[in-house]
């Protein structure tokens, strides 16, 4: 039996499995995590809004109904085209046809040690860090008795404009605006200051630039400070530096931010696999690291070798790049799988053909943008898009129902339950801390004996 | 201002701040977690039922509407009665009445060793760390082509038959016989062996013996084999070594139980700082730690310094020491609070009366074990009201209405949909496999290529 390997559950390989499921091809899902995320609401469980579980299906219950599908948790090293054998970290596993589909991580442009200070949000644990990271700040600033200390705590640094900027500004802000207002006893936090940085010459490039401009404004009105031409040029544990007018060449004054929360949404790279694939294959890479397809989606000279979603280049008849949006990647993944079915049967393969649904991006409760064909939206009706496209697809892959009912509560009672300090060391506030505050000096009036 | 700083959030605490919100007395809540866990439904994140943020409350939110209430996320280090002084990690906090309800840590009874090869569950890192490991077993069983390691990997041993135990063992032999019923291919779920172990003469000693007995006849009918007179002498990272006759002296003879699972449920610790309390106050400690307190929950010469919930040794007039039960630490909390009311408007003090409502212990999907007054129930009758009082506390707390719609949902699907493999390495497959299994080989047949 035709045996169809997919490496990555996420969008691109899961539409491709479920479009091979129940077919006369025995197909193996292959992912390092043995669930499925739904990455465009990670920044909810960054935010404290959802759990984890809210948003990962685990990949063997959505495949469980097609007895034809293994799912295999295991981590791709090498590629052998010549022998169709992928190898795993502790193992290998003979191909017929192969689908990578891992898609894209987060990239620091050569500054790899920025990631400490700056971490991006690209899995569960690095959502579970920034969650960490900004409910500790708070805490500390709580805490804090030096003024400068204390604002540097409530300085939160979003680098990078695009639809994850734009969302983990909006939410961070609703968080200390409204969530957190009645929390604290001697730091408001309402005085957090919410700051996005980005490069170019406006926020949500993407877009056009009426509805970068509306996202820009509704960021302004929920305090959000959006500086466009602001290019980082270091990121150490105090805060950032930037230079102005970034991008644009402008300007080369350097300004120092102070912050202890630093969130990296500004670049993202091809997973370390697709290096493997360029080299054993010879197929190009774009500067990202992407690999460049043909218009099958396969590679020259490799037919029985697909690459779909977010790690695939490919261009359009226009020129044009593909998005990396989930929608993109889904077709991708069903023309690969609808591609496998017609060679089977012996019928010839068509051509990939790209439906541009439209784009959207949340900026808070109430407010998104987002362009539909030729229709352009901002504000509540794009808001009402967003969460319906969004738990529809929630629903079509788990059923999750539920996580509807809790953005309803949510809404309503405009609470984050899940804002957990969780992890290793989850009270690292002695750290930051400096030699001027001795060991058993008392804390601050309010929390000290007034009896 | 009279200073009342509650020392742990848990039950005990947060009820004695509960009882003092809006009262004329300042409280400061030190904790060092930001959230009240809500550990009796631990076990439900543990086997991938629920989300930690559903049995996490944030400490600030619960308790935000109280003015005169400061919640204070820290760790205490040590104490100072004579200056009513609590010193911090990074501080100190002056106090005219000090309330320590910090509860109790599992406790490997002097085999600190076991620790990392038999988890406990009390913290939701525990839980996460637990939950890890069950998926892990299965994934890890799915590849092994070595049946006794294969067996090893789907034997899952429970050490010790309290309500901790009988739930998680329940929990799990559900996963294994419905939940995971058509997630693998090669290794079938079913086929999993859960034991639990008890050194006692009967799982639950805690209750009735009739109901022992029904609750051992369900979990029997449930797949779990139940040992009890098995005393646990050593355990390491393959498996646990047990004695027959356990603590009732009887046999000798050592049996060799293989497991790559084992969680531990046997026993509990009073949580460090009593040891400190005990030293600076020469209050006495029971075996367990716990801090022998006087009929009105203060310590001798000191009237100003309450010990309240699991962790204070507290004997009723029959000569029972109080069990370390929710409720029981709920009542202790609200007493310490009107205690202190009592003292400032100048009453005298009251005895501590401890009302026993009864006992519940679930065992599984419909099926609990539980004592009212003279009532024993057990099946369905005790799983609805094990359901209803659980429930109730969670919305009391944190109104968490949507658990219950998460249970209903669970309970009608029969899901488990936060069954993650999440943490620092979600990948630890690697490791367990020997130089057998050379790099680079094909896996066994179903996942390699057949034509």
């Amino acid at each position: 039996m035709h045996h169809v390997v997919i490496l990555g559950g996420g969008f691109g390989g899961l539409y491709a499995a479920q479009n091979l499921g129940g077919t006369g091809v025995r197909v193996t899902v292959v992912d390092k995590r043995n669930f499925h995320l739904f990455q465009p609401l990670l920044y909810q469980v960054a935010t404290g809004g959802l759990s984890p579980g809210d948003i990962a299906s685990p990949l063997r219950a959505v495949l469980n109904r097609y007895r034809n599908i293994t799912v295999l948790q295991a981590e791709a090293t090498d590629l052998d085209p010549a022998n169709r054998r992928l190898l795993l970290r502790d193992g290998a596993l003979d191909y017929d046809t192969l689908i990578v589909a891992t898609g894209v991580s987060h990239h620091y442009f050569g500054h790899e040690g920025w990631a400490p200070h700056a971490p991006g949000l690209k899995t569960i644990e690095d959502a579970l860090e920034i969650r960490r990271r900004i409910f500790i700040a708070f805490e500390a600033a709580e805490r804090e008795e030096r003024d400068e200390v204390r604002r540097a705590w409530m300085n939160f640094l979003i680098v990078g404009g695009g639809p994850s900027g734009v969302e983990l500004a909006g939410a961070i802000a609703e968080l200390a605006h409204t969530t957190l207002r009645r929390d604290f006893r001697r730091n408001d936090p309402a005085q957090a200051k919410i700051t996005l940085l980005e490069g170019s010459g406006r926020i949500l490039p993407g877009f056009p630039p009426a509805l970068s401009q509306k996202a820009a404004q509704r960021l302004a009105w929920m305090g959000v400070t959006v500086r466009t031409g602001t290019l980082v040029t270091e990121i150490d544990e105090a805060g950032v530096t930037v230079r102005h007018g970034g991008a644009l060449g402008g300007g080369s004054d350097e300004e120092r931010l102070s912050s202890k929360m630093v969130t990296w949404a500004a670049g993202v790279k091809a997973s370390p696999i697709s290096d493997v694939i360029a080299r054993v294959t010879g197929a190009k890479q774009d500067s990202a690291g992407r690999i460049v397809v043909k218009p099958d989606m396969t590679l020259p000279g490799h037919p029985e070798l697909f690459v779909v979603g977010d790690m695939a280049h490919y261009e359009q008849l226009d020129g044009q790049t593909l998005p990396g949006l989930a929608p993109a990647a889904m077709q991708q993944g069903r023309y690969a799988a609808q591609a496998i079915l017609r060679r089977q049967s012996g019928k010839s393969g068509r051509k990939f053909r790209y439906r541009h649904k439209g784009n959207l991006a949340v900026i808070g409760r109430n407010a998104a943008v987002g362009e539909l064909g030729r229709l352009q939206l901002s504000g509540f009706a794009a808001w009402l898009i967003w969460l319906f496209v969004h738990i529809s697809y929630l629903i079509e892959f788990d059923n999750k129902v539920l996580v509807l009912v809790q953005w309803a509560w949510n809404y309503v009672t405009r609470k984050r339950g899940a804002r957990l300090i969780t992890g290793a060391d989850p009270f690292p506030l002695v750290a930051p801390r400096d030699e001027e505050s001795a060991d058993g000096a008392a804390l601050p009036e309010t929390q000290s004996k007034a009896g």
